[in-house]
């Protein structure tokens, strides 16, 4: 257990913070995730006296009486915490409290290797915060938390349903991701999912997956030999619900808010029109951190997801590592790998340029023919020639210039 | 010839126009595309006087004499006319002022069904006139001008080395544009020009292709037969300079400028990372015209500029003819074409999306294994059990709810 880990401490605070652990943890099964009430609700009074609270609540039955006690200890009510919605939330989690036991959850997550981690925590992902209510109330990790404390961590997600181009260009951009030591996360899914996992791997970085379920449950069976993999070699599968949680088709979609929140910016790679993905790219955009979608073929459903992003301004462009790179905080315009080529005429001034196109390629020409072939005045010409000269595209030849090699490749229109 | 010709009439203003036309052709030979001192100076005093000026000029000596006198008749100077430039222009026009002749030129294009089209002409593309100083002086026309006057034109172009892919989309779009009556406007290249006007012939429209050099080369030579089917079909091959003009490097830069102006939205659909039509799109963008762009695959390189496009901002990103309308003015939101198929759970609203989640979709539940499963009120759970009759989703079976048919169909997630 890493000496950080405040539940192995014996001194008062240690104790009060494992108390903390323990009542966060039961939060994280008695409230469904982004669940805003309960967030909202343990950033007031923390999830100690909110369990304690609860507890009463529930077993006491005066509700209304309850409620109104809890609000006179808020000193500044938020909309999230209004009688009617605590009450609503009383019916949400009141039922559930017979059934959640965080010390043998925890326990249980000890003997996969892994630990809970809250807020406060040095290993807690700051990114969380910006969350708000919808913060998770604590996170189940397993594997090495500290995968998303290096240099700011990437999301790179899409479709199960994905194509080889889709996947060669998500492990593709991973492995440079991770080559530079940028954590790249996301769902642990088919398709795009694991291809992005698999390539961060290739490039020996660490990579996350955050589960909609338990992290007890490497779900889908079939990408468990790869996530088993990802915890071998530094990187972590985190989950915001109890080990045991099964993944819900509503927790699929909240889980993608922590995917967004974990990272500084989330690309998506393929997705179709209506896609989980996009709730990610959504999430990603509503806390302000940068979007970035991979376009492809208009053919391809695959991709017309990405092209939505694309169409709506939420998203960026991406088509290399360096343009992932560029969404990131103090990331630098990439430039474009494809303007490594150098060739002369692209440094020419307009009017060198057109005596350039002026000249008849097959033979030496002179000032007198060069005017009127190009319709400038004889002065700029020869000011275009000397230019040409020293760009090596032109040589002064029997009475007049001729063009070298070099000015008769042929060039991008 | 057309009766609006007024080349062909008799009375006074006729006589006039067809000085105008005739000088307007004359400065097509004389000054270089796009060369903002001869558009400026035809702005100000017209093709005829702008003429007469240039052969006294160029024919008695005393330049800056003749330059200080022209600018006495401009009422209100311009950049483009100051004393140095116009001199300078002198050096550049009057060499040339032996070499062309306007009739000769006229009646060539006429032997070949074309004309000539001035500034004021009822055929006279408007367009042209935001251009201003850079507006060419004549546009030398075959085929049928009014090409241009019905719906909204827009530019099609891209890459010479296209691929497979991007000359499919290219004519796709072409021919859905072509098919609603939007004339398709593209530089007659081979690769995607050439696909855009294929496919506006397939969709049945008038297509429109600009030539670099003469109207009477039909260029590149590959392309003829396609070009007189363009012809022959209602749609029109134009040109700014002469016929018997060589499409220079410079005039294929600057003829980009021409469509752009012809066209209501330019779209791009295949490009490398420099290529000739990223300046027709630079050309749009300068003159407040929509320009979109084709994404493809990023491993493509004939997308690479494209993408660029889609990364600087300039450009929409354009998968569908519907995208390309939704450019053009008064063009709606296309919504999409994958929104046709319904799914009644993109409807519902949360709270009975997550009570379907809860649901054993093997056996009937009741509202008693419902709420703790769900983490939901019982009242809520009730209130989405009956959201779910509505919507097909669920049923009333034995002591509780079951699935329908529909709610246990895969769903994106």
């Amino acid at each position: 257990m890493a000496p950080s880990d405040p539940s192995s401490g014996s001194d008062e605070t240690g104790a009060r913070r494992a108390d903390v652990r323990r009542a966060a943890a039961a939060w994280s099964g008695l409230a469904e995730p982004g669940d805003r009430t309960a967030g909202a609700l343990l950033l007031a009074v923390g999830p100690v006296a909110a369990l304690a609270w609860l507890r009463a609540a529930h077993d006491h039955g005066d509700r209304a009486r309850a409620v109104a006690r809890l609000r006179e200890r808020i000193d500044d009510p938020v909309e999230e915490l209004t009688p009617r919605r605590l009450l609503t939330a009383l019916d949400r989690w009141g039922p559930r409290l017979g059934r959640v036991d965080p010390d043998r959850d925890a326990r249980a997550l000890r003997e996969l290797g892994g630990r809970v981690l809250v807020r406060g925590d040095e290993g807690w992902p700051q990114g969380l915060d910006d969350l708000g209510p919808a913060a998770p109330a604590c996170l189940w990790v397993r594997g090495d938390p500290r995968a998303l404390l290096g240099p700011p961590a990437v999301a790179l997600v899409g479709a199960r349903a994905a194509t080889s181009y889709g996947t060669a260009v998500a492990a593709d951009l991973a492995c440079g991701l991770a080559d530079r030591g940028h954590a790249v996360v996301s769902g642990g899914a088919y398709g795009i999912d694991a291809a992005a996992h698999r390539g961060a791997l290739a490039g020996d970085g660490p990579t996350v997956a955050v589960m909609a379920g338990g992290a007890d449950r490497l779900y889908p069976a079939g990408n468990t030999d790869l996530l088993e993999r990802m915890l071998a070699r530094g990187g972590a599968v985190v989950a915001e619900v109890p080990v045991g949680a099964t993944p819900t088709r509503s927790r699929f979609l909240r889980r993608n808010r922590l995917i967004a929140a974990l990272t500084a910016a989330t690309v998506v790679v393929e997705a179709a029109w209506r896609s989980g993905s996009l709730s990610t790219a959504t999430h990603a955009a509503g806390l302000l951190r940068p979007v970035g979608a991979v376009p492809g073929p208009v053919t391809s459903m695959a991709s017309t997801g990405c092209h939505r992003l694309l169409r709506e301004h939420e998203a960026v462009c991406v088509t290399s590592v360096a343009d992932v790179l560029e969404l990131l905080p103090g990331g630098a315009p990439s430039g474009g790998a494809e303007e490594t080529h150098h060739d002369p005429r692209d440094a020419l001034r307009d009017v060198a340029r057109e005596v350039l196109d002026g000249f008849d390629a097959r033979r030496p020409m002179t000032l007198d023919e060069l005017v009127p072939a190009v319709g400038l005045a004889a002065s700029d010409v020869l000011a275009a020639l000397g230019e040409l000269e020293l760009a090596g595209l032109a040589v002064r030849a029997a009475g007049g210039w001729e063009l070298t090699a070099a000015a008769r490749r042929p060039a991008a229109r």
